[in-house]
């Protein structure tokens, strides 16, 4: 059984000159897109199979955290069910069930999926109910990607995208870890925009519905409430990224930095189109969170 | 001024899960398009432009090299012209020209590159004429990447796309330098086939004309003299593959690697796909020489 460390690989971290030339910014890439499943969310999903007692684990998610989850259950002999959205990315759901977990496909307009969650659990007592996000174990297998970042290089700045807060939390939590005073700035949807709303309000204040963003990753309601307790206080700021820079920032690390990346890992460079200004004279790292994304969806974006 | 080893990027090495799972082969992936310029063209082109005392650089090139030619120019304050076919890759002009260097279109049917070359010579008494892979210069970049993959596993085989020879001939340096036994099998387009007829005939043959393939990497006449000496018994053998089966390949790491690769770059895993029973049992690393492709291309290809 591997630990944690074992089981992750190290983030890829890439200096690709065309893109640093053509944005005139000094930036590094930390780019998930190749961590085990395809994202991050591998880091948090193994650190909490590994932990939690429990031979059997019940999680939503609408896809990341579910392969992630489903892999390391695999890996760990544990036995996993994963509630997704029928509106799901199709090789997200087909990813899950390759790695030997029960998909369970709900239409989110009649089922909410806390609901399906609780009716499977009732069936299924031994069961942890695992969270993509409002979980210490989460964080904390997160945290291991903040460590990475401050081992790597002096950055002035991270900027990681925003869901749930699970990653962007993880990150806060390892880089203060270690002493870090590297600042973190959130990267979410304009859509979904209850994060960004949220530090104004300095509450959790929750999106009306699932925002139809492109960023299929940040199609949360609201922020987790541990995630929420560390970024009131963790996150440098948050800037909203249009679905048109999500695209932009696609095409260009398509076309400057020859990465494939999904439309939640391109927010942090969104963000940096939206402001450039902010980050023109700083050294900066932008968290590319997963490159999981359909083929005609991306073949779509790239024709811009 | 860099040393070879400090301007380089070391390859990066992945092991994706899903594509491993997919073919059932132990494989590894020696990924060149985070290379500097986006291929393995930059290691050639820098080791030549910091050893040539000439202050100005001449080269025919279809693309890659002249990009990392240019690239190398740049960083040492060099002179650059390029002559490039009208037909080039509208990417790999465009990257040429923003490195610096200076483009020279020709039409290929009309004039032939190295009487174009030959001519440039002519009004630029001083400078050096660089071969994109019949140079020693050139081997000799290349085979720090060879170095690399024996330095990061035990293979039983690497794969290595083939045009003039440059890159596979430089790898099996590089391993033959280190005292490495792994096997290195060049992969070769079924439409330019002349380095597995060289083999087969124990000398150089060429093309008849310059070949059509998707691999716009590997659309070159004739091996090289050099690579020729070096290849003839370095190569453990040839695998032809066809515009299909590159095709396939690319689609294979998009969806089972997040890994954008260009035609040529394809040509290892190719090779797999033509021969899986060969290296079902073996440890194979396969390198993806680089990530340059049109973006209206690629859409094509992944579009199957």
């Amino acid at each position: 059984m591997k630990t944690l460390h074992e089981a992750i690989r190290p983030t890829t971290f890439l200096e690709p000159d065309k893109l640093k030339t053509h944005l005139g910014i000094d930036l590094t890439i930390a780019s998930e897109t190749f961590q085990i499943t395809g994202s991050f969310k591998f880091r948090a999903a193994y650190n909490l199979a590994l932990n939690v007692p429990n031979g059997e684990i019940v999680t939503a998610s609408s896809g990341n955290f579910g392969q992630g989850l489903a892999c390391a259950c695999q890996l760990l002999g544990k036995k996993c069910v994963v509630v997704m959205p029928e509106t799901s990315a199709r090789v997200k759901v087909e990813a899950v069930r390759n790695y030997g977990a029960t998909v369970d496909l709900i239409d989110t307009k009649r089922v909410r999926r806390e609901d399906r969650v609780r009716e499977l659990l009732e069936t299924m007592p031994a069961a942890y109910r695992a969270s993509a996000y409002d979980d210490a174990l989460v964080i904390d297998g997160n945290a291991t990607l903040g460590a990475e970042i401050a081992n790597y290089g002096n950055f002035d700045s991270v900027l990681v995208p925003v869901g749930g807060g699970g990653l962007s939390s993880g990150i806060v939590k390892g880089l203060c870890e270690i002493g870090s005073r590297i600042k973190v700035y959130g990267a979410e949807p304009l859509l979904g925009n209850d994060a960004a709303r949220s530090l104004k309000a300095g509450r959790i204040v929750a999106n009306e519905a699932e925002p139809l963003t492109l960023a299929d990753g940040a199609r949360t309601l609201s922020l987790g409430k541990l995630n929420w307790e560390i970024l009131r206080d963790g996150l440098a700021g948050i800037v909203e990224v249009s679905d048109e820079n999500i695209a932009e920032s696609m095409r260009f690390y398509f076309g400057l930095a020859n990465l494939k990346c999904e439309p939640t890992g391109a927010l942090s460079l969104g963000a940096i189109l939206e402001r450039i200004e902010d980050f023109k004279d700083q050294k900066v790292c932008l968290i590319v969170s997963g490159g999981n994304v359909d083929t005609e969806l991306y073949r779509q974006i790239l024709a811009g």
